[in-house]
């Protein structure tokens, strides 16, 4: 599954170079994964209710091109593995269907009352059960 | 009591006018308001701890002249006044010794749990004191 | 005109309190007026390439009730005044038809080369016609 | 050269996870950045002034441990490589001596009128030389 998620630039995500600032993509990948999770059928809060938290431990974003003010972006995220004590994303993110940037993050599993990391398929099998059929769904498309 | 922090604008804080976006100016003046509890004697993490948090009910902003990237500015904050319910603090921000804006929160008190409305003055006596005995020092001078 | 635009709150967005911290609802305010001046026939992108810039003298915001991470809230702009020199728009935030915010913002006119106060009616007097309409208008509904 | 530069976490860098939002670490890099430019006798402004740009083609991010409010880190940061095209920095975040974060960030020069890529060597030579004798002296020590 390729989760497709509009975004129209804010002017307060741009900077004084007349762009979007560098410190906004991860936010919007942040917008696309709750749409991720929701189209899913689990949205992000309900696993935080639950008590499972997934901090970042990973980011990497690479610019090929700036966005502005008032631009339409269309950002694509998808799941591109899981493991017991992982899960890693991936986006892309087009402008007028030209690639402008693309990104992943690496995110673990901690307990929501402690912050220790746990692992999923133990404390929480069916998300991970979830999660691994949605990963390979995606490899089969 | 009047508290002064020292800030140096970010370029991220920046928008694409090349001045500082107005968002901006509550996060500066939270940063005083922390400077202001720590001078008091009293760090705001220790008082969430206890389990006493201060949300924002009002915010009030005037902007006499811009900010710009690299500019040091001094941001003064004081308690303004304080009842069983509400706090309000005033800001004043200073660039080169000129006034560049003011501005004002009223919070109100909220216990950490559930999130509802207390007294201070009933739940939280020590802290209602030292605030009030800041009010009250700050007519004086 | 009242301008309606739709928000789902961004995790970014929220705070430790587990709520929308409060510098974000000027950035809605902003998205909100991005919505108003397009749907009025008049990007904003556009009124900053004719020479014309819009920067916030001030703010004003009051918090009922707190957002949450993925509520979907609708924000409602208008413009309440405008004058040779100033424009004033205010906003009200709803949440499942509970209003839970209002705001408004007070703006100047300056040029974009010097960023000095300028008087619209004189030096872009059809933009001026535009929006002196629209307060018209909505006087009368 | 390695700047350092000493950040207190604010609370509006907080999310609801109760730790602070990883989009806020290359704000810091930035204002290290700054300090570097700053310690080495350029600042950035003036290069953005003399028509010289240099935003972000890569930025890596690796999160050991989390930063949470009030806390003051020291975050280091340090040029690792030049060339005519691109420029890299590292950077460390600690809290209390314990490195909790390691990032980098890749630059491209654009110039500040056309937004194109330019050989920095050969439009501004002495810029060039400057930092690229700070990469040697790193290297030395």
């Amino acid at each position: 599954m390729i989760s497709i998620t509009q975004i129209v630039v804010r002017y307060q995500e741009t900077d004084q170079m007349g762009i979007v600032h560098h410190s906004v993509y991860p936010v919007w990948y942040e917008v696309a994964r709750t749409d991720f999770c929701r189209k899913m059928g689990m949205s992000y809060s309900k696993m935080e209710e639950v008590g499972l938290m997934t901090p970042i431990y990973e980011v990497h974003s690479c610019f090929k091109a700036p966005a502005k003010y008032e631009d339409v972006l269309t950002v694509e995220a998808f799941l591109n593995k899981i493991s017991e004590y992982r899960l890693e994303f991936f986006y892309r993110i087009f402008k007028d269907d030209i690639l402008i940037h693309t990104g992943s993050t690496t995110h673990v599993f901690v307990g929501k009352e402690d912050f220790k990391l746990l692992n999923i398929k133990k404390r929480f099998p069916e998300i991970y059960d979830m999660l691994k059929n949605t990963v390979e769904k995606e490899k089969m498309e």
